[in-house]
């Protein structure tokens, strides 16, 4: 029997970029003590009051389908987050409430492109996204953001990119993997070209919550560019919530209600009980979302002391997001033969730069997601290892 | 912006079927009180255990990313489920956990037509299939099951439409909306055309637990059939945890595989806790099972008790699922009009036949879900109100 193309082609022909972690995982479960730095995910769990408000909703009866937008709760609140964020007037009727934004990506791509359709996004990438474009039968095009400058894509390598009639761009500040944050000018950039080309602009904004220097911007509160601008938006990483599968889109209203119709025909909602639970959570403050991502904050200051000990590795910016990017080009390998040979020989887990796109080519990225001692002992472990290479 | 044609065309420029629902939801929040007989939802809440274990689930810490294909232990009770329904073989490769059956009906076609493919479904029909179908950008193509054949599709009719080149056909057994059992017969006919056309069966069994009178039978269990079923599941309907958002498709090692890839890139798992909770329900054993269809087996005999005193409208018959459908031609009048004018006279609310195709015209789908009382007292109003317009 035929499985279709648009599945079967999901990985473009190519390894997914997780061989590292799998080998990591498939040694763990033969006994072996790997340190895994390599999952975007938090050591802490969801906190138990905002369990405790999911269990109350769901025992008060909350357990029949749910709006198919979300509930206008959930939805007011998340419209006078964005609205709060960005200056733009914002309503329940910009928002739809979609399980994760994972989700939320996808149906952004379905609603900005068809089949055929060229779908541009950022090299290094979030290693769905290609999988996401080719999930709508779209055509993914990668625009290199260079690691000479700093990971921040060029307004020109995106208009040269859409000049041959892209219909969408994907990009991601806080970057995952880079640790980047889009600076004022190459958000400029983006919405200028996104305006000459007549590109939607599909803002991933999933780490929102976890900035170290400077400021998040959104694009959508850019002149001219709320009509053209989808936000994902996502519990997951801002509180923690990520099994929850809770997220959602922020757009014009005539795309949100394309999405509604499309979000029956696909997921048919989101438990109501998880969203009176993220309601719940989003209310409770920014203290609350400070806490959880303090343990990054704190993880990313020490192992800038680490760094700075050595000379073999060089940290590119590390301004938000969970994770650490390290060029490792001085070692003489490929991240791919660094992150297999520091699995091998220390039993250290990271992602090679090569499984997030070409322009990560001689990096590593490393997760801050594993308790501080330990943390800092395997980065120390790891800079020895890179300076040995590098004696050779 | 221009919108995705796939999207704007969701509802194939028609209406959705859901004029006299939105209708009678305008009445009651204008304050009317409407007697709802329109949606597919049990008047019972999930059940307290499933939720206390919910909890506990999250409480012990279930909350983070689970694995996208689902969790094993409810893999493996949704496969030993299958395994015993069918006979055939399975395992948990072949079980991905969904959030939803309609989650799973859209990623059964994602996987089994490519963009501009056919995909056939039976007229009368659940109100998504059209909208899934053209969700992954294929054609979607009505096969009718007619009034005079009992609403058991034929397979003659099936051939007839494959000829032209599909490349799948859904079908959903207890039928939503007729209450009709796809018979021995019918399914076996379904089961020749889809070897001689190469088809995908797409075999829609949420309805599994309500069978009143026969036995239902899994067309993955006839021969040759497990190498191209994809069976979708749910515990919406079994275990009124329609909230929930959890379901499944059992089918081929392969095709699993590929539904996870796919998984990854638009939905990435259901929470872990929701799964935990879904295993504790289905290992609850049938009696949990028999407890949720009860009220509508016994309205179901009330109701023929009454349709039985009078003669102008007639019961297809109602072997399965929490609906009745009835023959309302006798009053002359669409199943359109009828519904619009029960609704404007009685404030009754039911679904006109015409919402689930050409098929089912002059019908109309009650849906047995309110309290018996209520429920008994509405269907002889709506009795009187057809004897009436019949003596006209
Ligand atoms: C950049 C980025 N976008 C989206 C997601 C998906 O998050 P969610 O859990 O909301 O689906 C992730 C998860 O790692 C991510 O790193
Ligand atoms: C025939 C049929 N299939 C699938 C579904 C979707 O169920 P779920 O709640 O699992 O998405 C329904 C819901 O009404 C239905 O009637």
């Amino acid at each position: 029997m035929k499985i279709s193309h648009r599945v079967t082609n999901i990985n473009g022909g190519g390894s997914d970029g997780w061989d590292v972690f799998l080998k990591a995982r498939g040694m763990i479960a033969e006994g072996v003590a790997v340190t895994e730095l390599t999952i975007g995910e938090h050591d802490i769990r969801t906190a138990a009051p905002i369990l405790q408000e999911m269990h109350r909703s769901a025992m008060g009866g909350h357990t029949g389908y749910a709006m198919v937008p979300g509930i206008n709760t959930l939805r007011d609140t998340v419209a006078a987050r964005v609205q709060a964020r960005t200056g733009v007037p914002t309503t329940r009727d910009n928002v739809i409430i979609t399980p994760g934004g994972q989700a939320a990506l996808f149906a952004a791509h379905s609603v900005a492109c068809d089949p055929g359709d060229t779908a541009l996004y950022i090299d290094p990438y979030y290693a769905t996204y290609p999988g996401t474009i080719r999930a709508v039968s779209a055509v993914p095009q990668s625009v290199p953001a260079h690691a000479d400058n700093a990971f921040q894509p060029r307004a020109a390598d995106i208009a040269q990119a859409a000049e041959q009639g892209a219909k969408s761009l994907l990009v991601n500040s806080p970057n995952n993997p880079t640790g980047v944050v889009y600076s004022r000018e190459t958000l400029d950039g983006i919405a200028q070209v996104c305006k000459a080309h007549d590109l939607w602009l599909i803002s991933d904004e999933v780490y929102d919550t976890q900035v170290w220097t400077g400021d998040h911007l959104s694009p959508r509160a850019l002149p001219g560019m709320a009509d053209r601008t989808l936000v994902v938006g996502s519990m997951s990483k801002s509180h923690a919530m990520t099994g929850s599968r809770c997220g959602w889109i922020v757009g014009p209203q005539d795309v949100i209600a394309n999405l509604v119709n499309l979000a029956t025909n696909t997921t048919y909602g989101v438990p109501g009980y998880i969203q009176d639970a993220a309601n719940f959570a989003l209310n409770q403050g920014p203290q609350v979302e400070a806490e959880v991502s303090e343990p990054f904050r704190r993880r990313r200051e020490k192992a800038m002391a680490v760094l700075a000990k050595q000379n073999t590795i060089s940290l590119v910016p590390a301004q938000g997001a969970m994770y650490l990017m390290l060029d490792i080009r001085a070692t003489g390998l490929s991240g791919d033969d660094f992150a297999n040979d520091l699995l091998d020989t220390h039993h250290i887990a990271v992602m090679p730069g090569e499984s997030f796109g070409q322009a990560a080519a001689g990096h590593i990225r490393v997760a801050m997601t594993i308790d501080d001692d330990r943390f800092i002992a395997a980065l120390e472990t790891l800079c020895d290892f890179a300076a040995g290479l590098a004696r050779k």
